[in-house]
């Protein structure tokens, strides 16, 4: 990550001011805000604002007058029930702001999730930095061969150096190229022309904001060992930010949701057996190969949905 | 509006609660929390906690490090002409909650807004309270002759007695049987099914929070005087707690949205002929008598689209 | 249900017409089409419009220039595949509309699901017809003991009369009233207001529209034994149509969404223990008595979660 | 637009294939139906599947049991006036499905628009053409020097040659160098770390399916003259397939919604004065510049918001 001095001076101006309020306060993530989580080589999460807490979620759940706490541990518990029985709208209660860069083709998968509210820079408007993300070494993977999504082994010696120098050599002639016909003494061209020529690595910026239970479902989804590790690495930063924010809500999410695995019909048929003393085989389980290998998976001691 | 002691307590000890925070805060919306501004006759709004002000716009606009902000009367620049352009995204980064107490056949208009998150009390789990709407006699209008949707004159003498009297006894008697169906001693029938019998202008009350955007969007259509009255009040009442959170966006949208006029292109060619000093009649205008009446009521000096 | 002559007439009438068309066409649904599937004592469900089939869904999730179909056992693994996945965005590529004729109570149940489209016959501009839900005597339950938002027995002898008595008879003078009040020879009260006095079980109706991965989300919600038994019979009149119109889609669903389980991760770790042959106690699982029983219905034998 | 010969036959064959329905259906978007209509030098746009006519707005509108309709002319004055007042619900009930292949910065911009359903092919799972945008010489334009989101002059000479060779060969380069990545033989590079390394201006594809009410608000924005030229022309092809689908509603889209011109307060306030026979100025106006310019604007003959 690599902020210029006057942003951190911006930064530190904002953490700086201080005022009183009425609303429901976290401290930790007083702690946290405004400041940079890095990820990847340039990129970062940095929480910008955000509203609501656990006991927000307790009091829309029970539609009261005050905060609707009672004891600590009837809250926890109101909470994990919601969480387990998926009523979601009283996590839509709580809301999170966060400013993000991150390289434009995972900006592209991000954006899939359609409900939170966004505000990018714009590259019709302004001239992007000169910044690409290089993947390191060790996140050099070789395509899957049983996974058409998915990496293979870390690429090693002259493969992995061959890549790298092609991504870097065409990322830095591409945005020299950008730059050249930006040239207001040479072509000049327009701003929303220029940027055709950049790479999908190119850096950009958004302010992202959403509520609690879209963020637990983006978190799900992208903190998941299955998600691309340039994705995964954001959502583990943002897991940590909830952590911070709704300490309840992220304990329940962890049991219930990332940590929960579906069983279907069919797989629940041989659960059933298994534990009525029946030893079954894949071919009489009624259950493709792919399903039962996921079924063992889940069965497996050391299962972890989320790497946390 | 009628709150019991208790709750009135629980508000008290809410405003009393303070804590210090980095986040955005506005002074007087800091002195409206919590509080319960009374609509129609048991009805309230009130602000339970909010994210962002005039800034946050600016600075979402930016997608800037700090707060975004320039000069005062550059902010105020940029709002109104993220207004007058529709670039609705950057209002979508402050965010408002309301607790609102209102009768069923309003929520049920209410509820087509779909963009909002909401928390209402449950009739299949709690007992509603017996409290019903029963319009002011000033409020008792006839049917409109010229308008399906509308109001006409004021009723008067027997005719609102008439309406209060059946008003009042419905409502009460159809709560009576509630009581006695829901009766453990008695029927004990299901919550769930009892409320059946609650008539419409039952008080039902929710947890409501939505985007400035959006808010501003459902106010341009219920503080219009088209709307009906009875969900009119309540949007006014909202208008006044914007006024009070973010003034350069309240300001900007009385200019530009609420107080703006659309002009089709048929009511555009007229007034230009108009302008070039040509006497225009509805019947050569190329207007339909209705576009007419409404072109004639916008170039009309009294023109206000909201009542604030 | 009791459609009116004309109204039988209409839906005959537009049952006769019939057009070629290049769209995809599916004969099991062309045959219900506009049909109305009879629900409680006068509502009703019915097919107006549907987009889209199980190749549709495989054309989306192939992005394909033709119908994107293989072999049909291909098909129908790659439908398993993203139902199992939750690879919601190609079931979101076929659409449908229905006609529903519900109770307001329900409707406002219905509502909370936003993602769909809605145009409700509205009561400002319309006069709402004779028509209220009085439960079968079998569906008149008891509140249950153990359940805040469940039924428990059903009703018998004079409390079940007593119910129905008040039921009708509220029913009966509220309308009575709401016709009294809009008289235009008396009070002539504007409908926008008068119809505050009708009660929840008045019939409404509506066009709903929604995409299938929305559809089944609702579905798996309203279809199950623990949504209110008005709302399920609606569901379940819903599932036999989706079952004409994307069979294969059906089959995954009944399998991984409405027949699946979610195991929570402490869940899991109890399941791993009782496989690996210990015999394990609540007390000892470290879940609450409530998750304990909530496991035990899972690996039952009979468990079924849609009632179908 | 470069149809392989196996997508030109998919096309034909798909056109071929004719059923039966009873569902509303549209003889010239038939004749339609699953053509490419080409835009820019590789792309285009054709419609899928369609739900809906302008019969089923009029339809959801009047809640009715059969077709809805009257007389064509009562029926054209309905959908007029729904526009007009911007009645959007039954506009909703009408849905369309289109197959579109545009540039990668065109589809960052296209998918801003959150209410759509999509389906873009995957370059983590596929490999992407070999197939990149390059501007016609007459596009290539230079950087507006007084609109900072605009373009300005055309480019000529050695200025446009310079820039069409920049252009394509980095496009070339970058992806010939993926290929080199991606190669089994080589480095054989994980597709989804790969992809990072193409050009913004790389062709991409999807499945887009939205409702009639949210493609003419995308329609209204993006077929309008501020627009970029990229994603205009697409807009514009898309707007031929809404006249041949929906006439009377495409003809009250061009009066009230394309050609109809926003009034602000202040703007109102001196059309009035103007018509009352006052000569005004900006400088007594109480508008800014810019706003009167676009009030002028607004007011002159030729003005035409949308241009088809």
């Amino acid at each position: 990550m690599s902020l210029a001095e006057q942003q951190k001076a911006e930064i530190e101006q904002a953490r700086a001011a201080q005022a009183q309020t009425r609303r429901p306060t976290v401290p930790a993530m007083e702690e946290l805000l405004f400041t940079a989580l890095p990820v990847l080589d340039h990129g970062f999460v940095r929480v910008i604002d955000y509203m609501g807490d656990d006991a927000a979620v307790v009091q829309a759940a029970r539609v009261s007058y005050g905060r609707g706490t009672r004891k600590v541990s009837e809250d926890e518990g109101l909470i994990r029930y919601l969480m387990r029985h998926h009523h979601s709208t009283p996590f839509e209660m709580c809301e999170i702001k966060y400013h993000v860069k991150l390289p434009i083709f995972i900006a592209r998968q991000w954006i899939r999730h359609r409900t939170a509210n966004v505000n990018e820079i714009s590259a019709r408007y302004s001239i992007l930095d000169r910044e690409f993300y290089i993947p390191a070494p060790e996140n050099l993977a070789a395509q899957s061969e049983i996974n058409r999504q998915g990496r293979g082994d870390v690429l090693t010696g002259d493969d992995a150096a061959a890549v790298l120098d092609l991504l870097r050599a065409d990322a830095a002639q591409t945005y020299e190229h950008y730059e050249q016909m930006l040239n207001p003494e040479g072509p000049g061209l327009a701003r929303e022309l220029a940027r055709m020529n950049l790479t999908l690595n190119t850096y950009t910026q958004w302010y992202w904001k959403t509520d609690l239970h879209n963020l637990l479902h983006f978190l799900r989804l992208r903190a998941d060992a299955h998600a691309q590790y340039e994705i995964r690495v954001y959502a583990q930063a943002m897991l940590e930010t909830v952590k911070a924010w709704v300490p309840m809500t992220y304990r329940a999410f962890l049991d219930y949701s990332a940590g929960a695995v579906s069983l279907s019909a069919p797989m629940l048929a041989v659960v059933r057996r298994m534990l009525a003393g029946e030893q079954v085989e894949q071919t009489q389980s009624g259950l493709s190969k792919r399903e039962w290998i996921e079924l063992m998976l889940a069965l497996q001691p050391a299962q972890a949905a989320v790497e946390t």
